[in-house]
């Protein structure tokens, strides 16, 4: 198969030959630096952006507030995620790139374990970006988060990976 | 303002005149029967679409798996987005529609409370997709996850609320 | 049907008719006083009893540790048991009846309202008893846990309900 | 001392010469593998399996809910039984055995960590069938949760254990 | 008895005649609007408050993260403390007064509930003051939490409560 | 800079040159023992303090339940203070000194891991103290927190720290 995001077709790695649900053995693996980036996007409307932000810089405690709950979400991954493993952390980043209607959230995570931290850096993403909209719901319940993605992954035997842009 | 989902363009309501984060007093409100409708969409592709479905039907645990990863993050929402009002849910449901190479996850919730459900369901949802996203990332870390919105809300008296279509 | 415990044998009313899990609507239900009562039994040696108790009474932090733990479970039974409601408790409480070769975990919960608390007098009581078994696990791995099980229940429009002696 | 499952019965492990309740030092323990396989019972009545599931076949979502319940309460088990020690769970399955009025609930972990699983393992099998019982309830309020107990253990410097059949 | 704050001499509430904890029968009380403010109190050096804020304003995100941190504690203070009711909080607000050498977190939170809200305010001050320990602690170890009280209560049946200036 | 306590004054730790919040990489750092000591004290009257021991002796279950408050708090730490890094925890404690009015928590926390445990112990002690708050709140609600400190750590490269006395 020629597309490198789609390793194996034959099956699911967290469902058994009878199609149940297992957290995998992870046991023969030995632990190694991994990183995960991943981005979620909220779109709402410059008015809006406007109440977050000034300039570019923060303005009161908005975006400090999504980063806290982005980090903490991250450390919460695998109460969140029924089959992932539980892995110790060493490093949650949180960062905000703003656009004119737009707020592209940006999460790094690092872990020394046996699995990669993808779902950890998605799952910070992703809360982050709840967080804001919960804050702006009450001036736009249009806003919209989307292109919540996977950007990059190292470490692990599966080797790296990057998105393209 | 002539977009119904504007209210008010002076502030959030979530951070004081100081720009100061905080959980709103809502103790002046009463309880009332609210619902909120939430999505979120899984893009990826035929092939990994049909290892979790067989013609519309699940195929091992994988939906049940994200279904309930669904509802229980729907009871965990005021622990993940930090300004929201812990609420007593009343109902929480989680449902799929396959497509071609997208799987659409709706979230139902209800309570009988003094604040909307609107982060509860897009968090079920949200959360719900991340799951299914797990299962997946072996085969498809190119996956994205995107158009997490709200649907439609009742109750309270902000009143209704619906997406166009 | 003359067993008054087997009130509908039509189906699960977690499930809906697709088989599929949901935390089932109870918004129409009026909030009432309820109360639970149910146990669990810890089945070890005398000698390992008499690690735990001296002559009836507690001998060292051991009964209370599991009592916390009892009742810090009832809290978390909607985060154990997917499909549960969260509720407000207003009694959490757990008694020991030591016996020769076993001892007696009875947990007693309240709460006004709208779902009963059989789960969370059930979670109370398994708790307490994994926490038993856990300070006796060095001395005595093959002890027992049985006999988990509802004692009686009120409140709710299902009526009473007293297991037989 | 004969049996091999009394190694010691001079005092309770988790609680220190005055009887009060600590976390023990393991930091001079070295990580190693270990497993633990543990079981519970739940007795209803064949009617009521029935719905649980069909000619040994998942039957809707039922078993699904219950073998993730189980699997995230293994990750939440230091959380719940006061004097456990936090541990990185390599590896959480659970399976089910129908019987004629009885189902069998399996749980195995693993881990590399310095303290073993046994309480994982327990914990695990326990919300499993809280779970199934939670869904059963309704139909069957005299259901019995039993026989939980530790099937298996290995690693570690106190040796393997088997429970006889 | 002269001293208001000394209400009963006779006994703990949390411990029934037995001197056995339980959570304490709340089910006979109606709920009200209830409100308690507590405070603690960081002791540091001048220089390192210069590094938490500048001429009393916000230096970077570190008070908002305590912000956070404490408002997200209070939610969770019936998980903390061991027989404390779960309430539905209403309002959860956290401020900070910056003296020379120190700084004070004020806590205020309501709920309309059957019991009062003293621990969740005073918890949610001791986390705040513990989280801008943790962001000091590199360049002060010596930074001390003190002065840790309910500075007021109001709502319920034992009357309103203020501490002496 | 002459003061141990102080060694660096050009910043905080957890805040990068922007102001904004991280939970800092300590990807690079090997795992050592490391441990942490840390109090409370709460402050009260000595009639108060009878209710809660009998000449020095626990009197019913008040200091099991503050002991386990404050040892589930240590392994609650990461979840608290939002950009603590999660660690093994491998051993907790919490002592108690009984005075005329005043009753001292002392916890001390192990880890073999990247980072220190000064938070665990810290947070434990505060805890632990609040749950004693909980049990005399009825009794004096002027019971007062205070001289929550670090007494002392080892491990990790920023060497030993002890509080003079």
């Amino acid at each position: 198969m020629s597309d490198p995001g789609m390793t194996e077709m034959t099956g699911l790695t967290h469902l058994n030959a009878a199609g149940e649900a297992l957290m995998v053995d992870v046991s023969a693996k030995d632990p190694s630096h991994r990183e995960a980036k991943a981005q979620a996007v909220l779109n709402t409307q410059p008015e809006v952006l406007a109440l977050l932000s000034n300039g570019g810089l923060p303005k009161g405690d908005a975006l400090a507030v999504a980063r806290v709950a982005g980090i903490m979400a991250a450390k919460k991954t695998s109460e969140l995620i029924p089959l992932c493993h539980p892995l110790p952390l060493s490093k949650a980043q949180i960062d905000f790139e703003l656009g004119d209607d737009a707020i592209r959230i940006l999460a790094l995570v690092r872990t020394l374990g046996v699995t990669g931290v993808e779902m950890e850096a998605l799952t910070a993403a992703s809360v982050a970006a709840l967080t804001l909209y919960d804050m702006i719901k009450a001036v736009d319940k249009r806003a919209v988060i989307g292109e919540i993605k996977l950007l990059a992954k190292s470490g692990g035997k599966s080797g790296n990976f990057e998105a393209e842009a």
